[in-house]
């Protein structure tokens, strides 16, 4: 969609710290942390929510591979998530780790959850 | 788990309001709601965490089930969802519609919820 500022980070015209791709979808950090490490998981075609995605289970089984990283690379076990979406009108599923630290150094947390992927 | 309250409900141990249920899964509606509609879906299985369920695709297929059924029942495009963990320790996902209304009354709610799947 021609507007989004999601669509525009999946072709590259924003910049994002990217730290998972796929054919379907994209997870980035977020710039609005709630805690370090914190990451926005979206699918590449534009929809309004997610719950309208049609692949949901290949989305949250991306999601649960970024969960999963997160918990390693900032050894933690709670990872929270949420689904809201008002906001920026591309569906986003919101995933961070139960941490303290710098959440405002997304390269240095995009790199750990890279290297824990 | 013996002492987990999630895994009395699903042996019909202790009573609640289920909205929706298949083999693997299990939905009733959070007696501590947010909103009217909120629903619990858990894994049959005594997982800890969401991030741990193996069959996590066909997880939230069951959750989107739930969230599109909500959307319809209270006539909402906003379902938020949320995955926390910590109150509880067996996996569940958090899912309201953003509405108003008489929250507290569960029977109504979930009949609203089950017509609508």
């Amino acid at each position: 969609m021609e507007d989004c500022i999601f669509c525009k980070i999946i072709k590259r015209e924003i910049p994002a710290n990217i730290v998972y791709e796929n054919e379907d979808f994209l997870v980035f950090m977020d710039n609005r942390p709630t805690s370090p490490g914190h990451t926005l998981t979206i699918p590449k075609k534009h929809y309004r929510w997610v719950w309208d995605v049609e692949n949901i289970g290949e989305y949250f089984s991306v999601v649960k591979k970024i969960a999963l990283a997160q918990r390693s690379a900032f050894d933690v076990d709670l990872i929270r998530s949420n689904v809201y979406g008002e906001e920026v009108p591309h569906a986003h599923v919101s995933t961070w780790p139960e941490t303290e630290g710098d959440k405002l150094d997304l390269a240095l947390n995009a790199k750990k959850i890279i290297e824990a992927l």
